[in-house]
Formats: C-alpha cells, sequence, structure tokens
C-alpha cells in the first residue's frame, strides 16, 4: 500500500504527476534537444502558466536552477556589491545569511528564535543594505512572514531589493511582484514533484544590478547562471547550459492544473486545511502548535510539539501509510511538522487528525 | 512511433530506464526525504555502481550537482587561488575557459583549432597554474584526448591537479584515478538519462586545496555545493541541501546495468560502432569525418562534414524516425553530429548508416 507523504519537502507528489510524467516518456521529452523549437515551446508554456498562477508581471523574468539552495547563492552574487540585510528566525532563513557570509557581503541581521515571526513595524533595514532577504515560511520552524507585511516593509524601503524565500510555501502566498523584486522556490514542496529544480523570479532592477557589478573587476557575480546570461537566453526561452527539461515541462503541467482549479481555491483550500490542523493542535492534550501568534503560523507547514515523544508519532502514522515530519534540529525529537502542500486533500488532512488522535 | 536520438545530449534514453522509472515511481522515491536512511542507500549504492564502472579509488569522493556545466564553476572556485591552465579546442573547453575568466581567475590558456585534438607532447604547462582543465571529448567538434596523453602529462607535472571534463563520454575514457583529481560529467550523454544531474568527482587533494582557500579572506570558494561542505556531507551519503533524489536512484540503476554488462564490453561496443560510422564516412562521397587524425577522433560523438546542407541530411532521417544532431555554431549547416552511446545498439548504427546512404 502507498504512502501518504505529510513531509515538508519533498512530498506527496501531485496527484496528476504520473499522468503527465507517462505522457513525457511517451513523447520522449528526456531526449529532445534543449536548442529546440519543442523546448522553447516547454520553457514558454511552464512561464506562461506560472505567470498567470502567481501574477508575476512582464518586468520580471523566470529561470531555471538545479536547486532553491543554489539561487542563495545566485541573488546573492547578483545583487550585492557590499551589504545585505537578513531577517533569520530559523535554519532556512540561517542558511541564507550564511551564504551571505560564506561569499564575504558585509551582512547585517535582525534575528528572532526559532518559532517567532517578524512584522514590518519590528524592522528597520539598515543604511547601505543593498538587498533584503527575507523567508516567506520557514520551513524549520513552522513560522511565516505575512506578504503585507512584506510589502509595507517595501513602501518604507523602495529603493532597496527584496528577495523573498517562498521554497515551501509558494504558490500559496500572495507576493505583489510590483513590489517584490525577486522570489523563488523549489519544486518539491508545494508543487507536489521530485525535487532537482529551482525556479528564480527576477526583475529588471535585478538584472541592472547584475549588469552593473559585472563590470566591476574587484567582484565576481560568479561563471554559472548569471542574471545576465540567463537573462540573455530566456528572451528565445532557452538557457545557457542544458536544464532539466522533463522537470521544466512537468512543472509546466502541474502549473496547468493548479490554474484549472484556480489559484483563489487553492489558497481557500491550504487555508482551511490549516484550520483544521490547527484547531486540532489547539484543542489536543498530546500536541501543541509549536507557533503562538496566529499571524505567524504558517499555512503550509505545520510544526506541533508533542507530548510523547516525536518518533513514537511517527512511527504510529507511519504503520497507518500516513509519513509525517520530524522537527528540525534540535526539536527533532520534540517536534512533529505536517506539509499542508495542495497535493494532499481536506479528505487525507482529515484522516491525518484522526490518526494523531489515536 | 518513436524516435531514436542519435543526438549527442540530451540523448536516446538507456532502454532499461523507463522500467527503473516506473519502479521508482511504485517506491514514491519520488517523495522519500533526503535526511532518511533511504536516501543514504540509495547514494551509497550509485557510488558503489559508479566507483566499481569507473574505477574510482576510495582517495576520491562522488558527489552530486544540478549540471555538469555547475562543476566547472564549482572546480575552478575550489581549486584555484590565482591561475588555472585549458586546453580550448572547441565550445564546452571555451566555456570551462570563460568560466575561469568570469571568476577573475589568471587564466593560461593553449588553443588549437575547431576539429584538431592535443597530445602530451604539444603541451608544456606554465609554471604557476594550480589547475590543469582537460576536455576529454569536445561535444561540439568530435575531438577526444586520448587517457593515456592525459596521463603522461600528470606525470610530468605530478604538483599540479588536473581536472578532465568527460561530459559527453563517460563512461568511455579509462581514466587512471590515481593521477588525475577530479572529473565530472552529466546523466544525459552516455548514461542515457534526462538532464538534470551532474556528477562530480574529486579527490583529497582537492579538499585539501578547498580547505586552505576557505581560509583566505580575500577570496571566495563560493557558497553552494563548496568542496569541504559536499565531503562532509558525503562521509554519512547525504548531500548539504535536497538533491535529485529521483535521479541519483536511476543512475545507481543505469550504473548497475553498465557493469552487469561490463566496463570492458561497454568500451569494446562502443569502439566497434565508432569504426563502423568512421569507416562509412572516409569511404563515404557524401559526407567526410571532420576530425582528421584518428588518434583524435571522439568515440562518442562523431562528426561528420556533409556535401548536402546538413539540414537536408537531418530532415530525410526524421522521416526515418531517427534524429541525428547538427553541427555546433557555426558549424550548424555544414555538419552533423552523431551520439555513439550505450542506449543505441550496433543495429540501430547499422540502420542510421542505411539511412544516411540514401
Amino acid at each position: 500500500m502507498k504512502n501518504t507523504y505529510f513531509t515538508p519537502g519533498p512530498a506527496e507528489l501531485y496527484p496528476s504527476f504520473y499522468q503527465h510524467l507517462q505522457k513525457a516518456m511517451d513523447e520522449q521529452i528526456g531526449s529532445i534537444s534543449h536548442r529546440s523549437q519543442r523546448f522553447q515551446d516547454i520553457y514558454k508554456f511552464a512561464d506562461d502558466q506560472l505567470r498567470t498562477l502567481l501574477n508575476i508581471p512582464d518586468t520580471h523574468g523566470i529561470f531555471f536552477t538545479g536547486s532553491a539552495s543554489e539561487v542563495w547563492e545566485r541573488v546573492l552574487l547578483n545583487c550585492v556589491e557590499h551589504e545585505s540585510f537578513h531577517l533569520v528566525n530559523g535554519s532556512f532563513s540561517q542558511k541564507f545569511y550564511d551564504y551571505a557570509n560564506a561569499l564575504h557581503k558585509h551582512t547585517n541581521v535582525l534575528e528572532k528564535p526559532f518559532g517567532e515571526g517578524f512584522d514590518a513595524a519590528d524592522i528597520e533595514v539598515p543604511e547601505y543594505a543593498e538587498l533584503v532577504c527575507l523567508t516567506h515560511n520557514e520551513t524549520s520552524s513552522g513560522v511565516q512572514m505575512r506578504p503585507a507585511e512584506m510589502h509595507k516593509l517595501k513602501r518604507k524601503y523602495p529603493k532597496k531589493l527584496f528577495c523573498v524565500d517562498t521554497v515551501s510555501s509558494s504558490p500559496y502566498p500572495d507576493l505583489d511582484f510590483g513590489l517584490i523584486d525577486s522570489a523563488f522556490f523549489s519544486v518539491q514542496k508545494a508543487f507536489g514533484m521530485p525535487a532537482g529544480l529551482g525556479v528564480w523570479i527576477a526583475n529588471q532592477s535585478c538584472l541592472e544590478k547584475a549588469e552593473y557589478l559585472q563590470q566591476n573587476d574587484t567582484l565576481t557575480i560568479g561563471a554559472h547562471h548569471t542574471l545576465p546570461v540567463l537573462w540573455k537566453h530566456y528572451k528565445t526561452y532557452e538557457t545557457p547550459a542544458t536544464p532539466n527539461v522533463l522537470y521544466i515541462y512537468l512543472l509546466g503541467k502541474i502549473a496547468e492544473d493548479f490554474n484549472r482549479t484556480g489559484i483563489d481555491t487553492i489558497r481557500r483550500q491550504t487555508e482551511e486545511k490549516g484550520r483544521m490542523l490547527y484547531k486540532f493542535l489547539d484543542a489536543s492534550d498530546a500536541y501543541e502548535p509549536f507557533v503562538k501568534q496566529d499571524r505567524h503560523r504558517s499555512q503550509t507547514v505545520i510544526v506541533a510539539t508533542t507530548k510523547q515523544p516525536s518518533a513514537d508519532v511517527i512511527t504510529a502514522a507511519k504503520t497507518a501509510n500516513m509519513v509525517v515530519g520530524s522537527g528540525y534540529g534540535k526539536f527533532k525529537e520534540s517536534q512533529i511538522r505536517i506539509a499542508n502542500f495542495p497535493a494532499v486533500s481536506t479528505e487525507q488532512i482529515a484522516s491525518l487528525i484522526d490518526q494523531l488522535k489515536k
């Protein structure tokens, strides 16, 4: 019997994934040239579908990388000459910050404890920070930063570039790309695909910054997947190197399925399933939602502290063919993490709650 | 009816690919955690199979990236403080060199015209070059550099690090990893998989160099996929970020199939099929092998100059469900490129020759 994966990535595959994969094999998508019209059509299709789904204007390009982690590095190399600013409240926002340090950028950071979230009112962006690095959804702790707060912050600092990590939440957050300069995600989370493809959205302002930095002999914007080269190829829906053609095809198909359902419906369903889970956790004696503030509670990765060792809960669920994530890092043994992605239905969430009640 | 892809990558999928993919879907490999024992077993399996196939000793680690192009950047960042040395005789060796320039390394280069190859006797490595960048198989021009020549060169310069691009030839070249410090390839060529995974082989000397460079505040070895971090995780068959789990699983399975056939048999079959193609081209009035020197003729990507426009040849083959590659760059319209990878059989090569005769 197959498992249902409630893990926060890699996660349950989207139900239509299998038929799209079969069609791709029938059409030999794994063998076609990335310099063919067929590939350009596939890239354009994925681009069109993502643009509709996430309401991305023409000012922004959509690029493909090996992973979202790669984008941490690319956006820092391409958009920061001296200083970046990071909001850090968990392991993944910390990694974004660590990458900036590894690249010898001058880093500024505002930290909050694991499980706490940020609002615009908390934040003062340092004067010389060029790039503001935000994490919409902290996969490690189940904390979200609401898009409205990000937009408020950008309005306060309109000249700074804003980049949002939406790895474990896109397409849920309704970002205003009239304000947000760059965002990125990976496909093995809410898009219900296997891991192996990152998606990087960036606008003309990011490109201009990269082009400006490229003229500077004292630093490098990198050699692989630089924004100017990605953008040059993007104009004809091509890529500088051979990309993961098959996954780009599959991403386009799944984004099309999402558009058929409608992004508003997907967001509403996500919130409904999230409400079911939080309501259960709030009322339970065996679990407690880790994030206290309602406005900071993630809708896509729900983290609960368990009264008994989390391994017991996970093992019991596994017996019922449900796979739940463990806590992250030092919370591994005292928390569980439940992904609430489009691939799992309301009925499956209800079954999981029944299981967790046992 | 399905096409047979004789294109030099993406290429024909290895015949067993489909059944491995089906099994992976049945086992839900696309959903498993990259922090699970299951994933560690998959990584270890792929590592074991590649180690057997390519005769890789324990001194070398095997790492996964988004693509082989990414490895150009990683090896330069991690193994070069000041100077690299490049042999350039086509578009892909040129790109390796371009990457070094983009990273502001001091680059040394020995160039030969498109279609000509290198022997050890031609080459003097500049005194301060730290990394010697070789391309076993120039995918653009169909030129190979024989491993014996690479080994001879390394023996002459034992203290320099040697890195070999085997993108469009591995597992064909019989590299002596007692001499070669690093090599890399991508899976969409001779391994008969869809694109989306790079494989990087590097030894302790590369690691030591990276660790040394990491202490230097005036340069960066990058932030993503640095060799010290890859190696640290590799010790437990893990990866720093979520990798392409599914493709690592599939690569292990295909490498196992190759080992069942035996690497000697695969190499012999490659040479037999190569001989058939070159023999036909040499005798033909309509085609001419582009590479004149027998010892520089690639066994895995055979390039021919066509008397008629190459588009006519390609279109005619396509009508017979055979897909042949066009020439590269300025040779697009006057050459064809034929991949001779393990996924195409002797019979398929014979059918292609019959078609080209028409």
